[in-house]
């Protein structure tokens, strides 16, 4: 199995498969591909000539490619069922599936204002009221998951909900916008976790950069 | 079980879980909450207090809640084994995951500008060159799933990607852009897929109307 993603400092939606095979122990091979070259499209193509050419995309042993992070997250849910992807109770389920999809559609501000860069550091900025309505909706789910379900993850143990916020923890730490108590210790929780350090180390060791994004105008 | 939708004749989202159970001949209660008014959200919250008061939601027999169109049909997906809301073989069922998720999370372009209205009709107009790139990218979808899996729908049968984009052929209805000769054909034969045909007789009734979706300035 290989997962082609992008680079590790800037590509949010690359990081949330990758955190899921390395944090359940999912064997597969990484495919690193530089984002914003000229030949970014044409490379990821090669591998996966349907898919709209974007990372993360997932190539399994039969050659079958999925793209979209949260696509990724599903097959491979369906597929090692031996580890719980998902809460293993359907409430819960359901629950992580529509915070997980909110996730995935939504958070238009937050995202272009507060972009990933694990290297940067742009403490209290590009918070424009937008963006922290979205800041607000992300506190409460998170506060409505961890007092529902106990911690220390969203829904109890570590899952693909977590995964699909991961990246906002990054986002969080680089900007470092207001924050709840409650969302402090979560983004620091998931800052501190195993699969979550690996990629950190790896995106503050890579050299290839994307300078638009390097700065905060 | 209960599924929250918006006004049929606006509500894209509401529309492809309302397909879903319609087309699977899932018995289900209908409760339609006029959108853009200043009880809409409060109304939605009534249901689901943790969900972000928005359409489509969820409710099951236990008053579990699921929200988020793709969230809703992957959670019948698991419940209703015995109908094959994704396709039954796997490579294929990554395929219609990753079409489905994309439709999910992108085509900003094309929803912006090209909104669902089934009662308009505004024929040529908003096809600016970021829409026609989105709609592109659709007509490339649509014809490489139709040729690898041989029609009528996407893959074959009516799935849940079929209803993921159902609601853009409303659109292509209204607005009219230009077409592939299998992209039309595709649209036609959603529109005259009998869930479909419902959803759109119940569109043509209502009579709340969202003014400024009704024009085109």
């Amino acid at each position: 199995m290989k997962l082609i993603i992008g680079d590790k400092n800037y590509s949010s939606w690359s990081m949330r498969p990758w955190l899921l095979l390395k944090h359940f122990g999912i064997p597969f091979e990484e495919v690193l591909i530089h984002l914003y070259t000229p030949d970014t499209k044409s490379e990821i193509l090669a591998h996966a000539p349907a898919s709209p050419g974007k990372v993360p995309t997932l190539i399994d042993e039969e050659g079958a490619a999925t793209w979209d992070s949260l696509a990724i997250a599903e097959t491979l849910a369906e597929r090692f069922t031996q580890h719980a992807l998902w809460p293993r109770s359907a409430a819960a389920r359901s629950h992580a599936r529509s915070v997980s999809a909110e996730m995935h559609s939504g958070f238009g501000e937050l995202r272009s204002n507060m972009w990933m860069n694990i290297r940067a550091s742009f403490p209290g900025r590009n918070a424009t009221p937008a963006v922290l309505a979205d800041i607000a909706r992300i506190e409460a789910i998170w506060t409505g998951c961890l007092e529902t379900y106990g911690g220390p993850f969203l829904f109890g143990e570590f899952s693909i909900a977590d995964a699909m916020y991961a990246p906002v923890t990054m986002r969080f730490n680089t900007w470092q916008p207001p924050l709840s108590e409650a969302a402090s210790a979560y983004v620091r929780r998931i800052t501190d976790l195993p699969a979550v350090k690996a990629w950190i180390d790896d995106a503050l060791r890579e050299t290839h950069a994307i300078p638009y994004q390097d700065v905060c105008p």
